[in-house]
């Protein structure tokens, strides 16, 4: 069995860009429902995904386990399962780690950018480290089973949750900042201590994130790839497209600024270019996965490489790590 | 196999209290969350409950679906089903149905003692029946498999749920008011609605509800249930004790008034008796089951009733109603 997952997403959701879903033969996405929002505000998002999976059952499904993958696959479904980009949701009461579980989040940042209540931001200029209560969460995140993700926290965070986390954790959405010196790219000692303690990283293809951003080739990212398996291999590899897709620019100051500055704030932008970049031509949305699984091919990875990277790695690891301990 | 079920208990729990749940054979009990919470204070309820499975998971286990009964009992533990005795969990928001759903709650009260969004309680004045938005979670409730629950709702507001309701209807805790005539208890026509659509009542041991109160006698009980089978048929029949083990009398206050009232309001109780009233000797806690299984037997009932009287009934109703359609 071949898969097609990606790692996350954050699109303006529809029946278009579910059908877009289907057609490109995405079989799971991880979908972002939080980035500044409270816990009842988190609910409500579940609450209109609730509609939308009784409004589109023949497009998506509610994914909680790898098998609900499977199961979508034979009823030529997506399965989409649920993450947030910042522990905001659990608000600072660690009991809410196993009723979001129990709605179905199955991913948490424990930082965006900002410093946390849990870990420190890749934006601050001082990383001290994980919390005393980013320690205890994540040994309840550990037992509930939802997976620690380290995409807009810090360098020393993110080396001390793949530290202290008995499961492993994910980068669900990065690039190495050797190829790309965004302060959201990764180093080597970062994805080095993701990946020997088992975890994951998603390859982006936010343009911010990307070498020559929206002009990026599809031969320089799956070079890319091809350079950062060697090194630490493969199978701790797959995508996290970071699809954006059909958003209003307003959501992206959404995402950088919250409620949490009464500036501006333009993130990975600027003054003259504050709103979301143009997407790469050859990834534009969910139907044009197929250029990135033939641009593997092009870089000399075999078939089952070729598959782990497109979808069974995260397959694997959606399957050994969304249970309760 | 047999089955020794509670209808509703709310109890001042702790491992004292679950061990005599399992001393007296209870299998499972649906247990009440919430009075007046809203639904941020319902989720903090949750939360405690889920630590209560971590600390004594020899004794409990959350129960979701009647297969968690025969879990339970293959394990020597006590099913706990969750349920609310109002609808303020839910606030104005229908979403939530199946958000508190997923969370496990099993039962919800469309109103208690007073006016809700939903229906009349069984104190006020008058009872203009169902509303708009009753209707409309009624429909979402039968959807998802949360089962209405009458019990503290006045009658035309009641016959009118067991009528629009697509799937049975319950009440969980009341005797016939021909019986005792305390304003809770249900007259004929509203036990006819609710039984001929499928529902169930079950029988309370709360002493307002008793002919006698405290002081009632098993006999007296026994012989009560034996003339409410012949009238409406033994199948539609199970206990639910409302047993309120070790609770303070500031509970009872909370219960009666909650916040909707600065005046002290004393529900069934009275200025010269506020507190909980004392248990008849032969029911005081859990353990006490086998005095009713025997009464029940004294009565001429025959194997078959007994056993569904003391829990076969709400097993068959649990296996039918908790999921989604």
């Amino acid at each position: 069995m071949t898969y097609r997952i990606d790692g996350l997403q954050y699109a303006n959701w529809s029946e278009k860009v579910f059908r877009q879903m289907r057609e490109g033969g995405v079989d799971a996405v991880h979908v972002t429902i939080a980035y500044h929002e409270t816990f009842r505000e988190t609910v409500l998002n579940f609450e209109a995904w609730n509609r939308w999976f009784d409004l589109h059952p023949d497009l998506i499904t509610k994914g909680q386990s790898a098998k609900d993958i499977d199961r979508a696959k034979a009823n030529d479904q997506t399965a989409i399962f649920f993450g947030f980009q910042n522990p905001s949701p659990i608000e600072d009461d660690i009991g809410l780690v196993e009723i979001l579980h129990t709605l179905g989040a199955r991913f948490m940042q424990l930082s965006y950018n900002n410093q946390s209540l849990l870990a420190t931001g890749c934006y601050e200029a001082e990383d001290p480290g994980l919390t005393r209560m980013g320690r205890q969460v994540i040994r309840e995140m550990n037992r509930v089973g939802l997976v620690v993700d380290m995409s807009h926290s810090a360098d020393r965070s993110t080396i001390e949750a793949a530290d202290a986390s008995a499961r492993p954790i994910t980068i669900t959405h990065a690039n190495p900042h050797s190829w790309q010196p965004a302060l959201r790219n990764k180093r080597d000692d970062v994805i080095r201590a993701v990946t020997e303690n088992g975890g994951m990283m998603g390859f982006s293809l936010y343009p911010h994130h990307l070498k020559d951003k929206s002009l990026c080739t599809i031969e320089a990212f799956s070079e890319m790839i091809a350079r950062t398996a060697e090194k630490f291999g493969a199978e701790h590899f797959g995508i996290g497209s970071d699809l954006c897709q059909d958003q209003p620019d307003s959501v992206v100051e959404w995402m950088r600024v919250g409620r949490w500055s009464k500036d501006i704030d333009y993130g990975e932008g600027s003054a003259s270019a504050p709103g979301f970049p143009p997407m790469p031509e050859w990834f534009e949305d969910n139907r044009h996965f197929g250029n990135i699984e033939a641009g593997l091919k092009s870089q000399g990875f075999d078939a089952d490489e070729v598959a782990g990277l497109m979808g069974g790695n995260w397959y694997r690891f959606f399957r050994d790590n969304f249970t309760p301990q």
